[in-house]
């Protein structure tokens, strides 16, 4: 018998397969880039990284596992979006950079390793997309991408359900509770640039909100979106984030989603966002804005069940490729 | 080495922690009163009371285990209610004031130590939330509260798939599918104040509904809510049951919610309300009537995933103690 | 002691039982018929059909335990719809056809018996409802609807997150993605009158569009939904589907539903349609058009959680049989 | 198209299919009887009976799902027992009987309908076997087979973690706790003749062995099956049943096995026997004594994990059915 | 209506309940003791603390919520134990003395906590069973029970897949990895009295295996147990552990059993031991040797399936309670 | 900042990572190698392949997910062996050498693809480890390995449940019920050199077994094991395999454990061995016979729990890379 495995036909890269299950598991079958000599040669347009770090965690942890689970389990189908009409990947070269190493139970080398990681891509005018991981990663990826794009001069908008802008939580100021307040304080982003979207419940208290409140932040709770609708409160947001900036960083915590549609994550809270809405919602910022970064954050695999907070993050990160996809092809053509 | 465990700092209660899973675990890490004497002289405002009690269901058991994991298993990140901006626990003071006793296997007996518990509470104008349990025991605890109020006084709104209103399910008079026709034949609740929100599927049958008509009871279908949108219905139902009465009962069956997202349940059935839709309805009740009482029912943990169905019954709880505390600080202010 | 088992009393059949759970388990507790002979004899309005086959599969399988489940595994608590106020088997008369043999592995023979049972109950008139199975049933399916009703007689309206119109998926042209084309090519059924809701994501590719385009086939995104509401978009739907045609043929893929609702199948697409805006679509359809046959596929049990898909799958054929009802009895009063 | 449904072919029956999971759910895919004119008309060896009764339990509900599980989820691969070398229905005629009605959250009518329809079964001489339910159903069930074999004339075996031979629990005397004494005070089974197999853990208290001793009952420790085996030990135990008695019934609580091997159960025990040992104790049985009827218990569904608890109980099962079958031929040889 | 709630009658504790899920949950339904005040003047024989902590893990978090678990979802039915024939609360007086306070995400403050609270047990002579928590938390807690019986005086069995004897694991010097050598290394614990048993598969290196050796460590491989038996293999652990000391500490790492048996642990090794053999294990040791501390860790819930590994940890803690109550009746008899 | 990532330090390869859940999913964290001529150049010892095929499941399908999970979800924890005190990757060169093609819903195709595939590592001398699928792969797999080492001088050790000799199922003669029979049949292995172990339950009849012994097969029923223990019985297996034969192929269903450690697999038979036994066995073989390829097969991820069945099949590939570089360092020294 001869070396004859003419099957799938040359043009298929043996290496990632036709299946979602087959052969090697990067993210989305995208080509793998293990170190910043590769990506300098390779200059793509989005370079995926992974943050597998959850030891910031307040009650559930397990989002160590969201970079392997959004890489080895989701379901991809396709990459033509349907609403937009665009192939993704005709517009887009994207890679899979791997992960920012995340010693297990040091916080500070590995939120230096992320800051490392994120910078490597940023700094070549590449997008970084960080899959987390808990959200006290954003602290170390943001900054990472405003010592590109400046301090001072990135916008935010951030889905979740929580603010996240503690001073501390039980004395931990690198908690997943306080990436936010770290990221205004220290001047890499603007309070007045960062924008919330999704608040609701029990948290934080009213001396928070004060703080935000003197910080210039802006947030539309759920409740804003239940009376208003999503696409209206949208269309508010970003206008506030890129009020005197040009750059947008796009923080999108799962749990933002109702615990009904992303049961696997730390913290749910009842009460939350649609599927349909906010995959809707980050489209008119990949539309419409001109975004810069992105991190999906906060999916816990050991808590989800059938893929399905998996695959909402997935296609948070599509949504967007999608989106930019799009907007590029359209300022080309 | 000394006794020196200084960590948490002494404002913390050892007994209850800083965490969701931290401590002995009481409802919300509240204080746990245990008989009648330690509530008489507490006198709080609000009393928490289990009744772990499921053999009435007609299809999933497992509702016992519901006071178990609504206080072990719940996650609570705050108290800081986010649309009312008021923090619960400064306007209301609540205690939790364990089960009432339900050997097993024996519903009379169940029942008998359920209305006495309850009436402890109800008696000294404190107001108790139920935790249940699968329906039927909104018959004794209801009886309860009318017990001190007075029979005839009290509305009832009543979230729900299922109108739980036959005279008997095979044979059963004590079903979870009977309580409603035994209050309003026991004369502790009029029909006219009994108003029913949620209502879908294929139960009870026509005879059962000409009954409920006949006693001048409401309800509104989730065909209505479709339609109409909850909030509209719900201003609708609090006045139906308003109509006459000053004080309120209100009945939340976590099956209202669709499967999808309270898939812990005995009886699912799709096209039920979303988790926001109902805590604004709940919101709206406790913001606008005299609430002197709650159940929530039919949480089967065995059924959940991810704490997905304990976390909305919670979030039930708390967004009416935070409507009421909201309330009476107004009244109060 | 004597054979006295009179409990419960005569007029309940022994065989099926009160309880969901109870008995032998046919669809809905329903009389069960095993050969044409009987069913020739019975005449029924509907015959329920399992065809338990799942190897076209690309992603996940485990739709082979679909009809089972639906059997074994639905929680059915009445029979009388509370919108359409109608008693369901006081209309129509339904039986268990049983399943269509599917010998496992091998595609051409399963779908040659799942022809043959369908026809076997499509040729009396009478009304056969599919459990699947994956979506590749409904080639042999519909095709054994149209030898009945006429080829190029009946129009299709089509529940799905995907198009499942690829001319072959790696090779395979007996996928499930690709029975649409397969009908619309053998000419049992025009493109024009096949009519798509719900699709969203990312697949198929632009050159399919095109193809559909041509055939005249029309579709309504999840994004039209989501703008124009299910409402507005099913009468739009129905008017085409109908446009030349007298018969309909219904075909649910049950991944129409957001993963949140339904995470029990093969191939899930967040942003999906709720299960309240698709069982008022379904009954539309009832009542609306002349129904000649229904499929509901792609239920795969082992990944469902606590029979959420399931019944999911249950309410849409529930829905279907109600509105069918509910018109007869319009039509005979 | 013809009615030509040929396949599979004619010999087999089309209710019930060629895999686990087709056509409709008998025990087995065996003939479904449902009344008693149809079981006398039949007058096979054995007929299988469920008992979907499970409020008498102190912990974890769900065994009212048994029946139904055994029925429609177990795996059973073929009739040909490997070490025996018997082909099981060749010696066997083996029945569903279908389901005792139990009303839900009624013991005194369930129990009643478990007696008088095990009772219809053994008064011809037929053997049943009871699949639970909760194990307070092997009171009705063994007091309905001493009724045909004689009070006092019957053996018990009894493989558990628990004794169930309380007088009562927390005032039930109906409890899944208390069966075993029900039956050695009504007289029904002798003391003499109850052999207890694989208690272990810490229940029930001292003065319950003290009532046991006196009564003459037997029982072996799991630490006994620990150190001497499970086959010396089970060639004590048969003797010591048999001793007087001719006719000998077996009652299997699932929860003898492990916690690994039989997570679906309401009262688990760690420290408990392996399939491997339970499978061969139960044959020993079937070849050595004349086993008149058989119960397997406490299969709680909601709990177990892919049908683990289910295969094992429907082992237990068809274990039992081989060796009698083997035990026929070899009489018959 | 009056305060009559006489069910259950005055005798038992309304906190604590009947059943294992009633009231509120401390471990095994024993008496809380929050402060070392109510410590000291209760004065009990053992004290059950919890460490929420478990960012040391290098796999699967989730052992933070192995304390909640043990007190709210174990399955406790009586307190007789089987083969010792003691009461053991008759015996011994027990109570629950809370958690340790881990703030989240802080290693040094949480081990600090945990050495302060067990030693706030042991320097009273009262036995502090912990209930972990990843495996790190038995450096500070077997250092605080050496504080007190004096540093290498106290000797330790060690049930464990893995030596967790490492020097670092990535940096990590307090890793769940490498709790033994810190204990070794600081002189709490002498090598030649620290005894593994259960330890297979692939980690650690030959190296950290010569340096154990070096400190004269003595261990036991389950191909050990597989050969000799774990009864024989006991014998010559407790000697080789005992061997100069008068006061043993056992910690169990309950993945030393198998993972089919305990699926709920972090870093599962297959070919484990069974609970019959470890709960024999524990018991010698308990009724052999001085146990004065015990602790039971990674314990993680997420991946606990029927609450399976929570009650193998629940029993090994009953067994060894039962072993100390039988050994000290013995001695006072 | 610059591109300064310096950890972990240079000596780590950046791509694999250090924890189980970093970087791209290779099976244990080997190097890719994508082609055969990429293999040519590597010439490694041994080389890992999947085969991503599960449509000839006669129940439970899933297994084409083994290979991803394999990879993707196995927790592991180091290299070098405890027992046999062998660093495994100091003797052993091993790749991933990726997956045969599978086109879905096709056999013949996928069977040709896996053929061409292990073939091209045989031919080459090199191990093939074959991760399953289902058992049909074994056909091709044990095919293209013979054509290497020579048509009936490879012998077969098969462990399993079930003697998969059936000649076909339902019509399928590719079924996964069949491929022993197709081995022998094809003469690409005797019957005298085919030993099975681990065969219980119920299949396949009779006649099958007739037909195998005419072939000089040999089997060791679990009674065998039950009764000799497995350490005795594998001895006579190895010695059965090897008489008159050079070369080894062992394939392991992974359905030989009992389902209690083995969940995930399509066709469960209680009654298995444990994980202790079947590791050993698997020692055994590499250890005294020249092993020329190894199938671990019937992994089926989607009914497995905690991957309780994907670490056993990671384990018992690890200990026969494990038994085999033990002998070269043994033969080399």
């Amino acid at each position: 018998m001869r070396d004859d495995e003419t099957d799938p036909p040359g043009g298929a890269d043996p290496a990632y397969g036709v299946y979602s299950y087959e052969g090697i598991a990067t993210f989305a079958g995208l080509p793998f880039i293990a170190d910043t000599a590769a990506l300098e040669a390779a200059r793509p347009d989005v370079a995926v990284v992974g943050a597998p770090f959850d030891i910031s965690t307040t009650h559930r942890p397990g989002a160590r596992f969201g970079p392997r689970a959004l890489r080895a389990l989701a379901y991809h189908p396709g990459t033509y979006h349907l609403d937009l009409e665009v192939e993704i990947f005709d517009e887009l070269r994207v890679v899979d950079f791997g992960d920012a190493h995340c010693p297990h139970g040091m916080t500070e080398r590995s939120h230096a390793n992320i800051r490392a990681r994120v910078n490597s891509v940023a700094r070549r005018g590449i997008i970084p997309v960080i899959m987390g991981g808990d959200h006290s990663i954003t602290y170390p990826a943001a900054t990472a991408v405003a010592d590109h794009y400046g301090w001072g001069k990135v916008g935010i908008v951030h889905f979740d359900a929580h603010a996240d802008t503690a001073d501390d939580i039980d004395g931990n100021y690198a908690s997943h509770g306080t990436p936010m307040r770290r990221l205004i304080e220290s001047g890499a982003v603007l309070g007045r640039n960062f924008v919330q979207v999704g608040l609701r419940g029990y948290w934080p208290p009213a001396d928070v909100f004060a703080w935000m409140k003197e910080q210039g932040m802006r947030w539309h709770l759920m409740q804003e979106l239940w009376e208003r609708g999503s696409a209206a409160v949208m269309e508010t947001a970003v206008a506030e984030a890129m009020d005197g900036c040009d750059a947008l960083y796009v923080s999108v915590d799962i749990d933002v989603l109702d615990p009904g549609f992303a049961p696997g994550t730390g913290t749910p809270e009842p009460g939350g966002m649609t599927p349909a809405d906010l995959l809707r919602a980050v489209r008119l910022l990949a539309t419409t804005a001109n975004v810069v970064a992105l991190d999906v954050v906060e999916v816990s695999p050991p808590y989800d069940h059938a893929e399905q907070t998996i695959n909402n993050a997935h296609r948070v990160i599509f949504e967007m490729l999608a989106g930019i996809a799009w907007k590029r092809r359209r300022t080309a053509g």
